[in-house]
């Protein structure tokens, strides 16, 4: 048997290639929000659009929204798509793939001579990092009708704020709310996304199904002990906040290795007053948990916190945690999971589900529509590195898989 | 019994806080090497030496030098004193305490008609805790002939050199190797410093007599292992530096608590990327070891870098260490160890013995006379602090020590 040569999948990494060069200079991409690089790749993408059959249209919020003459109709809509915007010194595929493989999609249909009976939107959100403002997802909540007019306020390292960035792009601020759509017009959201984890690769999968978007919360943990000499103060009695804080670490870790589904992170620590010679008298340390279980995060987050209090205590330090942040885990549509799987299933593609350990704009999505997700095999697992890279052959596959996937969407509408 | 006033420890506590007034603005005590506040401090010296018969002379290295007839003369001198500078709002009594007490002390025996048959210097250095420049000990290494130029070239935070500063004061770097003494015409060097630890205060001792001054030996750990995403790299395989580390510190930390005469801290950690969602990739960390037994702290030392190498090893963790600093332990000499121990029995003075866990100018005072010290009890065992604090009680115990030291010493020259 031989395989045959991936033209499309070819034809898509050329696609990202072309899209990668709208970079600020440095190593791999950086494509900020409303930046000129930007600018630029959307008159890419509107080329794409127009050759997969949807027109193109800059709405208020930044997106590009490409529609086929069903959804310009108002009749019930998918929405496809994902985020051209980067983290800094990122890589071609995470957000690029997610537009531009269903717009390759579209295009292979069309090419064989298949229209699809409802309305279709491919959208290219402007943010969904947040690499050049704190605020995520503003793309993605403008159609949710969730956008908060507070974020518009949110200012880039220049001091630009979002509000400004926006307008001078030719977006409009004050329309946003105006975007909201109609719970009622939506099929559902689809994202393509690369893995960003190894999952795929160890099965040697070239996608999975996704079923759920993990649930993250974050806190802020401090440890207060006493500082002193290090010379001169003896062993027994000290109150060393580093000491204190690396036992919990080590805790942490244990926690987290003994339960399923529940992965977590002790990401950014600092000492005070972190000096060679003095007993470390403060240790402030993040711990970020996820799962796309709410209740295995519950329960995982009070035995670590339950175990680091208890070792504060024994070591006589203060110990105190402040939660910076939590979002619930969104469930992909048991539909939508059902119909990708029949998709991989009739294209011979081997594909078993998985969760989404990384937020995405289904994040903001699912509270307009039911959402799906397709993971595509990654290199190494890697992401947010200018050597993110998936192989033509995978591109491919999970081009076949969408078109699969839309053609029978299509029959199940009829 | 009734306690009798304290009148010369309380005389004592009065001028060192008349010292401390000469001080940067801000929190406690902050004078600099060669800054107006050292030179304002003279003045105030200056009037105690010659209080105390002493004649005042700046030397080339910035120190003041007050000396009596005897000396003057060229016979064999016993030089005591410390150093005038502090840390960073840093207390009344680390340094300048060793300068005022002899010179009360030796006021006292004056008053009282006593004269001394041997040479006397009392020596305020300008330089120990190496606050402004890098270089330290720059006046007691003067003196013991081991000054090295190139710290001339050491600049402070506005890139002014130390030798610039020290012109600048009055002082010669140039005429620095000529303030060599001769060993022959040494008798010994004695410092009186409050204890920066807190066994005299568990002993309920005013004073105590040193044996030591500790050896240190300082080391750059690095850990490396491998950024990742948090949410989406699975918990098995991730090579998570901040755990190792965490995992050694804490076996650094169980070690030296189960070894006698032997300290150590971690006191400075740096991770990176040090961001809340990004797996550690790389940690540094500083391990400071002492002892004032050299081969305890090279045993110590070998097990605690094995250990982590161990525990780097099962993490697939990259371990390396480089060896930033070492200073063999000092030897009190046992001469002065026991005569300040008959001192202190001539005086009803509890005194035990017990070493000196930071450096001090003896380190450098040694390769040219035997060293003593005493230590005086010091409130919480604190230094380096604002709220660095003696009684007058003990401030009047420790007067009476040296004074009977010196009247012995005398006894014993005839």
């Amino acid at each position: 048997m031989t395989t045959p040569t991936p033209a499309l999948g070819q034809a898509l990494l050329d696609r990202l290639d072309e899209a990668a060069r709208h970079s600020e200079p440095g190593s791999g991409v950086t494509r900020l929000f409303c930046s000129d690089e930007h600018r630029a790749v959307l008159e890419v993408i509107e080329a794409w659009m127009r050759q997969a059959g949807l027109a193109p249209e800059l709405d208020a919020s930044g997106t590009l929204v490409g529609r086929n003459e069903h959804a310009r109709a108002g009749q019930k809509t998918l929405i496809m798509g994902s985020h051209q915007d980067t983290v800094v010194e990122g890589g071609k595929y995470d957000g690029m793939l997610g537009v531009a493989l269903p717009l390759m999609a579209l295009q292979a249909l069309k090419e064989e001579g298949i229209t699809l009976p409802y309305g279709i939107e491919v959208v290219a959100f402007g943010d969904e990092e947040g690499t050049r403002f704190q605020s995520t997802l503003i793309g993605s909540r403008a159609l949710a009708g969730t956008f908060d007019p507070a974020s518009l306020e949110s200012r880039d390292a220049d001091g630009v704020s979002l509000g400004e960035a926006l307008k001078a792009f030719g977006g409009d601020p004050e329309a946003i709310p105006g975007l909201a759509r109609d719970p009622g017009s939506m099929l559902g959201f689809v994202e393509v996304h690369i893995e960003q984890g190894p999952v795929l690769e160890q099965r040697d999968h070239a996608v999975g199904v996704v079923t759920a978007l993990t649930g993250i919360e974050r806190h802020r943990l401090n440890v207060t002990g006493k500082a002193g000499h290090a010379g001169t103060t003896p062993m027994p009695g000290r109150c060393d906040a580093l000491v204190g804080a690396a036992e919990m670490i080590v805790e942490v870790d244990r926690v987290l290795n003994a339960t399923d589904d529940f992965v977590g992170v002790v990401g950014k620590l600092d000492v005070r007053p972190n000096a060679v010679n003095v007993i470390p008298a403060e240790v402030e340390f993040t711990l970020e948990l996820r799962s796309p279980d709410g209740e295995v995060r519950r329960r995982g987050r009070e035995k670590v916190l339950a175990a680091c209090q208890q070792l504060a205590q024994a070591r006589g330090l203060e110990f105190d945690v402040e939660s910076t942040y939590e979002a619930e885990a969104v469930n992909c549509a048991d539909w939508l999971i059902e119909a990708l799987e029949n998709a991989c299933r009739a294209c011979k593609e081997p594909a078993e589900r998985l969760f989404s350990g990384a937020g995405h704009d289904g994040l903001a999505m699912s509270e307009l529509t039911d959402i799906g997700m397709l993971f595509v095999r990654c290199k190494d697992g890697l992401s947010h590195h200018p050597d993110e890279a998936i192989s033509a052959s995978d591109a491919e596959a999970a081009i076949r898989v969408l078109m699969r996937f839309l053609v029978e969407l299509g029959e199940r509408q009829s």
